[in-house]
């Protein structure tokens, strides 16, 4: 059999298949063992998406184990969604898993100061870090993308397209998108919404720009942010000029009080599932936060991922009560992939004519395919099929990572685990008096798991913790990862400060107590 | 028959299909006739795409004509490209004719504002205006688009990306696109390029606005322009807030002393096919411009449609000669589809990284599919063959509109007929001197033919003339539509001046012989 092609048959023998050697294995450990060189070599692409892997029967009698071992191997690769059975094509690869691909390791002290001095290419950098188990916030299950789906809405859609649709269109967006937005936020959010109020964007992160630039042109450079609160829309929001003043947020949600006070005419918040603690603004200060806007207040709603909702019920938008005075954004990037692209504004009629013009000016408007797909999956059901779906994969998902966190943190308390794609973990004082989430982080990520360490969406002291995303992680990934966060956070200098953090990330625990 | 499903099968009655009528046909002019039905029931969606046409010979014996007939109308329409055989098929409808919709005719008096007075919305509103002849330039031919390779392309990405690739990606473009177009830079633009200098945008516009955004971050607030030039690159600097002081374009291209005088230290430049002339910049203002730039100037160089060639040599690029001194930025909106809004800047090293933190705030980088099968489709060839394909249509068209033009607009002169998607004409003073290129463009649409007066791309007094797009339209409609611009031109009252123009369009002549 030719080496340089591991692509299998029926026939291959053992000791060609992947060079496998029974020999390897624990005692007692065939199947752990097997089961990890399946998972290498499918991340690796030795084993390529689309791969037949040997029948059970075959791979048992090459290997001369028991066929039961090698069935429970593929149950557990299958149950991680990385292969499926076919019938009488056999067990296929389906989907590689993420960031397990091994990449050049950095040196800790780069790692750590990327994560102790996070820059506006902190997520990129990040990204670029090798790692063994990514569980950095903010995606969905990313193998379970609707590919079929896809390219089936797509291919309906070229097939009716007219030519003039492929020339320059309207910056606000193509229609049936609008149209099939205003459908998907009433049915899914409460909102009534005017397909012609709508304004397709390049994700949340252009609605923020396009919102600051409206926001400077009217002399405001200001505007305040939750805290602990999202790093990436801080980011974003100063480097469109825009001062970000922090507003408290506790167990109710956002400190309105604190936000009146500050003199802050604009506020961006998260309120139906903060980022990233998880709490939902509760009934009170919900009504204060509108008497807020009533009284002038302007109000940008990130409802970043309000779709994935597993325990509690449905939190309407703010933008649903207070149409004039709140500047609601959305997207697809937690609901299928952020590689799309696509998100949504609704704007108070007062700055829609304006954001419109800016759009046009950004990029002259989203590209039109992706659109009239993504309205085809909308109109035919297929995004609330997938949605489903990801609901309950996530849920179980999120059980592995909340029983794994209780067995092996058992100090930490888990925050927002009723909603959303991550969890958020805090300390008390059970560490000693400077723990510092960052070195934990830095530590962690020494042993392969990458996370967020929370003093990221912090500009405030706060309890030190970790923003922990499970969704794109298979439950046995996750039970590894947070094992391995546990050695991390026990082992005795790894979450030591190393002196006094850099002015980046002043946030650090003083025996302060959680508050979020 | 259920007539409210105008679809036929091969045994439909005359009277039924479309209600034709042979007694509508002008004497001996059955063959216009019947051609002139069937093109409108395909662009009002009577005939959608995928529609089964009659079989000549049943078409024929419902209607009581000669087959010869038909099938010469069909012979039209194929070459037309809106229909064609299918084998057993029979014939289908393959295209809708772009922009012949009917959509509700403006007032006469707001058409001539738009033209008159284009704002920011200009190109967005004109597009709105309805036209039996749409002759904008600036797009290929939209009904050749690849639909059948795109979705080929775009399964086999699918087939084999990893699901990490779904997540957020590298702000400055997928790695396959961007080795993709420095291959194809290198081959038809003699540019030498490291795809790890590549910024995928999209498209020039975005391109525009983020060097913009570095000149202000650099103190710069001046864009020298090509006068005649781009009102929509015009457009977007001024919205970025650079003036945009103009610099003649003679018939050896841009007059580099003229932009030496001005003091100008950045100049926005298409110096292989000048929009709208189509003017080839010479040898020796192509060694004053790069001297210029080698003297500290900055040089944008917009290769907009450099590869659509039909009857002269290639230039090579500006940047390929000076890659320190020259921003270049091209895209697939004249190769492929505006609508995809995929593009690609190459920046002088110096630029680079801020460059990329600017796309990066402004959307996080395009989305990744498109940019994955855009590159397959350029390493596979298919693009290559598709512009092969469009360089033979293009030229057929190119003929068609200098034929037409020779015959129905005699005093006009021809531009930029070499080369691109469009060709310029420009009138002397055979009309009065006060012939006015909006009053003209506004005759014409009001006889249904949309086009680009002069005048919007011009600052300085230029000659009076029209831009016409050939491109997406076919022989038969450009030859229409220059007919009618021509009865336009020939109408006694249609383009004379009603009086001074506003002062958005200073542009009028003055017994000023012509200079572009």
């Amino acid at each position: 059999m030719n080496r340089s092609n591991p692509t299998v048959s029926g026939r291959s023998k053992g000791a060609d298949f992947l060079q496998l050697d029974p020999a390897e294995a624990a005692p007692g450990g065939l199947a752990d063992w097997l089961t990890d060189r399946l998972r290498t070599a499918i991340s690796t692409g030795h084993l390529p998406v689309g791969t037949r892997l040997p029948a059970t029967r075959t791979l048992a009698a090459d290997l001369g184990i028991s066929r039961g071992v090698v069935t429970e191997s593929y149950q557990r690769l299958t149950e991680d969604g990385q292969i499926a059975g076919r019938g009488r094509a056999g067990t296929v690869v389906v989907a590689a898993p993420i960031g397990t691909a091994p990449a050049p390791m950095e040196p800790a002290v780069r790692r750590s100061t990327v994560l102790r001095q996070p820059g506006l290419d902190a997520f990129d950098t990040l990204r670029g870090v090798g790692s063994r188990i990514d569980l950095t916030p903010g995606v969905p299950d990313l193998a379970a993308f609707p590919r079929a789906a896809w390219i089936r809405a797509e291919r309906a859609v070229l097939g009716n397209l007219e030519a003039a649709e492929f020339g320059y269109g309207d910056p606000a967006g193509t229609p049936a998108l609008r149209r099939a937005v205003a459908a998907w936020l009433a049915q899914y959010r409460g909102i009534a919404a005017d397909p012609d109020d709508l304004i397709v964007v390049a994700g949340v992160a252009q609605a923020i720009g396009l919102v600051a630039q409206l926001l400077a042109e009217r002399g405001v450079h200001e505007v305040a942010v939750e805290d602990p609160g999202s790093l990436g829309s801080r980011q974003h929001l100063r480097s469109w000029g825009m001062r970000t003043p922090p507003v408290p947020v506790d167990d109710r949600g956002l400190a309105v009080d604190v936000l009146r006070k500050s003199g802050a005419s604009v506020v961006m918040v998260t309120p139906a599932h903060h980022f990233p603690t998880g709490v939902v603004l509760d009934g009170e200060r919900r009504r204060d936060l509108i008497q807020w806007a009533a009284d002038g207040g302007l109000i940008l709603e990130d409802d970043y991922d309000a779709e994935h909702r597993y325990d509690r019920p449905p939190v309407p938008a703010l933008r649903a009560m207070l149409p004039d005075q709140v500047i609601y954004a959305g997207s697809v990037s937690k609901l299928l992939a952020p590689a799309l692209r696509i998100g949504w504004m609704l704007a108070p009629p007062q700055y829609k004519d304006e954001l419109i013009g800016r759009k046009r000016l950004a990029d002259l408007g989203n590209a039109a395919l992706p659109q009239l797909t993504l309205a085809h999956l909308m109109e035919s059901g297929e995004l609330e099929r997938h949605l489903r779906f990801l609901r309950r994969r996530h849920r179980a998902r999120r059980d592995a990572m909340v029983a794994a966190v209780q067995k092996y943190l058992p100090t930490a308390t888990i925050h927002g685990a009723a909603a959303g794609l991550h969890l958020t973990i805090t300390f008390d004082a059970a560490f000693d008096d400077v723990f510092d989430d960052v070195e934990l982080a830095a530590a962690a990520l020494d042993r392969g798991v990458k996370t967020h360490p929370l003093s990221w969406h912090c500009q405030l002291p706060h309890a030190p913790g970790l923003v922990l995303g499970y969704a794109a992680r298979t439950p046995t990934e996750i039970t590894d990862a947070i094992r391995t966060i546990g050695e991390a956070a026990a082992a005795p200098t790894a979450h030591r400060s190393t002196g006094p953090g850099s002015p980046n990330t002043p946030a650090r625990t003083r025996r302060r107590p959680p508050r979020a």
